[in-house]
């Protein structure tokens, strides 16, 4: 049996940071059947180095067979328990728009041990109706959720206008962990964890490598911007 | 004057991955109106260790001020350039459904240097609709894009049992990087990068500092599970 993770010495933020690029990396070898995984093919797919993904696995007293590397099924669960998605974490989501919607239909959510037991919005057309199999509730339904349900995590999918409104009322209520996809900083009190999707990052990488290939087939950059170049 | 990144070594992949993460940090920094940072508050701000943090900016050849620490904005450029966030990045975005929607909306693309140039369905009922101030088009105006509008980046947003006819679309029409919302693997030819979001990944990071806030109040993990002790 492993260690147990309430008795570990503190996992660095960067390797825990890390931790969920390993288990999608680990989630695409399993629907793969691939069922053992060495460093290096681990690393690639997550795209590290090998050496760092063997520190930050070490963290986790996992350490992988020499000549074999990682049983993938095991490393997802010892990475799932490390971050605490072996167990069920009650979600409310606030603010049904699109994107609210599609987060409430999101299928890698549940998935993950994320449950959404509710979705808010402060519309009063919406209040009632039915979204992805929940009915939308008002905001003050809050404070209920976190006393009945255990509500753990608020994510806001409002407009910017009205994100820091509702995580003073997520905090009012007693939500420690927020997520927040507006496109604004929230100011939250000691003791409340924020973190913030950057829907772009992704297209940031691309992006770069997008403009390595367009550099490889001759295009130059001028004052920042990609040029082709004629070929003799 | 930097630099010209095309000049450069080669950047280690996990430093690209980060990049957007300091270009995310230092985007909140310049909105608090801050305009120098030193290397360990742009580090905690990003979630990663200082010393990483100065080796990563080193590729770019940027080194900091001893006591000064770094220019935000000048930094900001310079990671944008790094990524070619300082040119046009056409995007066309495919699967009009709720995060399609959302996505098409999504104000963060545009700051970023992505310029949604194309919406596109299959579904005939939504096609000819506009949707944040584009028609939808159907699939076979594909190659037009690339060929007229210059289409560097397909999104897919679309049901997963629709993404991998929608990804082989977008390759046969000439498109080399893929952005993937589809929860499924896309096989791609080489050449082609595709990477895939998976929007749970900053929730993981938010539940293991929940689990941690859990076991420092009292509760002990059973089977992976937190159970509260009474306290006496």
């Amino acid at each position: 049996m492993s260690a147990d993770p309430s008795s570990r010495r503190g996992i660095p933020d960067a390797t825990v940071a890390r931790l969920p690029e390993y288990l999608r990396a680990l989630t695409g070898f399993a629907e793969r059947g691939i069922t053992s995984v060495s460093s290096e093919e681990l690393a690639a797919a997550a795209g590290v180095r090998s050496a760092k993904l063997r520190k930050d696995l070490s963290h986790l007293g996992s350490y992988g067979v020499r000549g074999v590397g990682y049983e993938v099924d095991h490393l997802a669960y010892q990475i799932s328990r490390e971050l605490g998605l072996t167990q069920d974490w009650p979600v409310a989501i606030v603010g049904m728009g699109n994107l609210g919607h599609a987060l409430a239909a999101y299928s890698g959510f549940a998935t993950r041990g994320f449950r959404v037991v509710a979705l808010l919005d402060q519309d009063c057309d919406l209040i009632g109706q039915e979204i992805a199999g929940l009915p939308v509730r008002p905001m003050s339904a809050l404070a209920d959720l976190v006393a009945a349900r255990g509500l753990a995590i608020g994510v806001i999918a409002t407009p910017a206008a009205s994100a820091q409104d509702v995580c003073d009322a997520l905090v009012d209520a007693g939500v420690r962990s927020i997520l927040n996809f507006a496109p604004c900083v929230l100011a939250v009190p000691d003791g409340v964890d924020v973190r913030k999707v950057d829907l772009s990052t992704e297209l940031q990488i691309l992006a770069f490598h997008e403009q390595r290939k367009a550099l490889a087939r001759g295009s130059v950059l001028v004052d920042g911007s990609l040029r082709r170049v004629a070929s003799e």
